[in-house]
């Protein structure tokens, strides 16, 4: 089902490929037949249904096509416009440990609200990664500058609703926007904003459809970074992707007007894989996340390989620079995944009090001695941070209890 | 300027009701010169900005008029569409205390689902007010089911996005959509949802939007109890209007087809003094919200009255069952609100460890022995909580940092 769905893929990205480009707006391809392959692709888990006990229904069944050039909106156009943003600039800004859906998203979003006449600008939350990079000098556009306190300033979040991945004082700044495509997070506020979480595979694919609602052209550049971030977010299509992810997809590739998308899309995979002249700890912080639970501090690193040994030496490496630095990092545990995607395996290895027992208790598959061998990748936020999290509560309600 | 603003207002209403009823989908009247009068209107408070020294700039600048009619969107119809619901039931419920708008925008979110092929059924959680149930017996309507626990069901919730104002057991419960306008909450999860909160004075008007969306046809009844929840949340149109707002304020009037409406509305208002049959710990309770902040608890309870006498009564009589019901109700600090809104006049009461230290410090109005006077009606949102909560989170990190 897997292959057969990447094949389908391949074919119609050749095909998409090999057409002569059309100038906007253009008629968008038609997903592959969603019954044989799309959905087959879809995240595995649906983890707060299955954990209730509710069966989740075939939402193919469910699904129709839908013409996107119909979704001009004067409403949420005004919207957008009516928001109070001060006459201080807006910044847009994405997680810590940016991907490059985070940084597609708020390149993209920011250039939308200038087109409204709002002043706005993108900002990264730390040092962008290889694969972002790649990207970016490969299209030929500037990173954006880094912000790394928001005390005081404006705010648009994009890819993330949660303090723990923002940058430091984001509790002391003002949020007038949320553009998020992960459930619903942790940051609140009482002034009335608008939010926007979609259930979709990439925050890039929510800006995407903001641009249809507000009518503003989709240029070559804002295509390339927002597909960009779509690529990176869905393995370059082929996993997370819904009808809507493919609408976009499709569109901006067509749009983004690429010499070489192979070379772009390899570029960006190896770029996954380079750390080069990176430390162990930068490594670690690369692609990471905080969170906390049942009044426990967490974090999680992950790093890519692409063979066993690799992911066996990463995982020392990244265990030992845990330990290091443990005391500066200020988490109460620590826990690195080590993703060796071409052979679909990974370790996790952990640093901190408590940090070997929860993760025995939630996955059964200790060494006894370094590391927890899973025999498949498996995605953080969806099968790795809620049995942590579960964990833990359930560790200091009954703590409390007693 | 307030006075200019309704008599407008009343101008625009009057001239709407003396028209004879179209049929949908109508044309919808023209706000009110919005320079004039709808944006004196707004709600006074933007804390976060002001807290930080943002100077907001005058909104009605950016303002223009749009088309809600070309407003269908086959995006976002897809993407509640193919939303992974279960094969069970989707509760659409508001936030305890339930008022016209938590229950008017369950019922017709309820219904928007149930036209898109979604099993979905609108429950309240706690008994309706009398305001409510005025509005629903007025247009021969039932009143929704009452659930008091959310374990193991699957929910959408509106017009709130907090756990604390959910009913009991939503945190082991699955949430697949929220439609609010309160900014954001502490709900979260690790699901991939359909999050929309949008900047409108009531979570009716974000329901309608989403009729619009889905091209689904308002029926009478759905325009009745959208209308109740839009009166209801802008004390009929005057207080915290949106151009969203008055767009849909004024097609859901007409598609309403309401005899009398200013029996309805006059109803309705009357409804809100009337507490009769009840017990002074009902009426805390009629309009209770809880919170917590710095590792505390506390609740405020709204009463309203149209005479200072009555307001004064009411005040004594709400300490009173505050103090009685205190262990029961199980929060650190008690804070009651009594609004005489024809006087334009408040009082606050409170009960609880450090509650008076708390008002005394936020506010400087104490009366040195029950009350703390206010010479104006203020909002508890966005007037109340703020600074209550900023006072708790500063005492408990001046005290950690001991």
């Amino acid at each position: 089902m897997k292959k057969l769905g990447l094949l389908l893929f391949i074919a119609v990205s050749l095909q998409a490929c090999s057409q002569a480009q059309p100038v906007p707006p253009v008629q968008v391809a038609p997903p592959p037949d969603k019954n044989v392959a799309v959905y087959a692709e879809l995240p595995e888990g649906h983890d707060a249904a299955q954990e209730i006990g509710i069966d989740i229904e075939d939402f193919s069944k469910k699904d129709e096509l839908f013409d996107i050039e119909n979704n001009y909106s004067e409403a949420y156009k005004s919207i957008i416009l009516n928001e109070k943003y001060g006459k201080d600039i807006t910044y847009v800004i994405g997680h810590k440990s940016p991907d490059s859906d985070a940084v597609g998203s708020a390149i993209a979003y920011a250039n939308l609200l200038n087109e409204l006449g709002i002043e706005a600008k993108a900002v990264t939350a730390g040092r962008i990664n290889n694969e972002t990079r790649f990207a970016l000098n490969y299209y030929g556009m500037e990173e954006p500058e880094i912000l790394t306190d928001a005390t005081g300033k404006q705010f648009v979040l994009t890819d993330h609703s949660t303090y723990t991945h923002s940058i430091d004082g984001m509790r002391d700044a003002r949020i007038v926007g949320i553009v998020d495509h992960h459930g619903i997070g942790d940051a609140t506020n009482t002034e009335l904003i608008f939010v926007r979480s979609l259930p979709v595979g990439a925050a890039c694919t929510n800006v995407y459809m903001a641009y249809k609602e507000c009518g503003v052209e989709i240029t070559r550049d804002m295509a390339r970074v927002m597909l960009m971030g779509i690529i990176s977010d869905t393995s370059n299509g082929t996993s997370s992707m819904t009808e809507m992810d493919y609408k976009a997809y499709n569109e901006l590739k067509e749009l983004a007007e690429i010499d070489d998308f192979d070379a772009l899309a390899k570029g960006m995979a190896d770029g996954l894989l380079n750390y080069d002249g990176m430390r162990p700890i930068d490594i670690y912080k690369n692609d990471y996340k905080e969170y906390e639970a049942g009044g426990h501090t967490f974090a999680i690193g992950i790093a890519n390989v692409d063979n066993e040994k690799d992911m066996y030496d990463r995982a020392d490496e990244m265990r030992k620079a845990m330990e290091e630095h443990y005391d500066e990092i200020g988490m109460d545990m620590l826990f690195g995944m080590i993703k060796n995607k071409p052979q679909d395996q990974m370790l996790m290895v952990c640093y901190g009090d408590g940090a070997t027992e929860v993760m025995e208790e939630c996955f059964h598959n200790y060494d006894g001695e370094k590391y927890f061998v899973f025999d498949e990748n498996v995605s953080r936020k969806k099968k790795i941070v809620p049995p942590i999290m579960k964990a833990l509560e359930e560790a200091a309600s009954s703590e409390s209890s007693k």
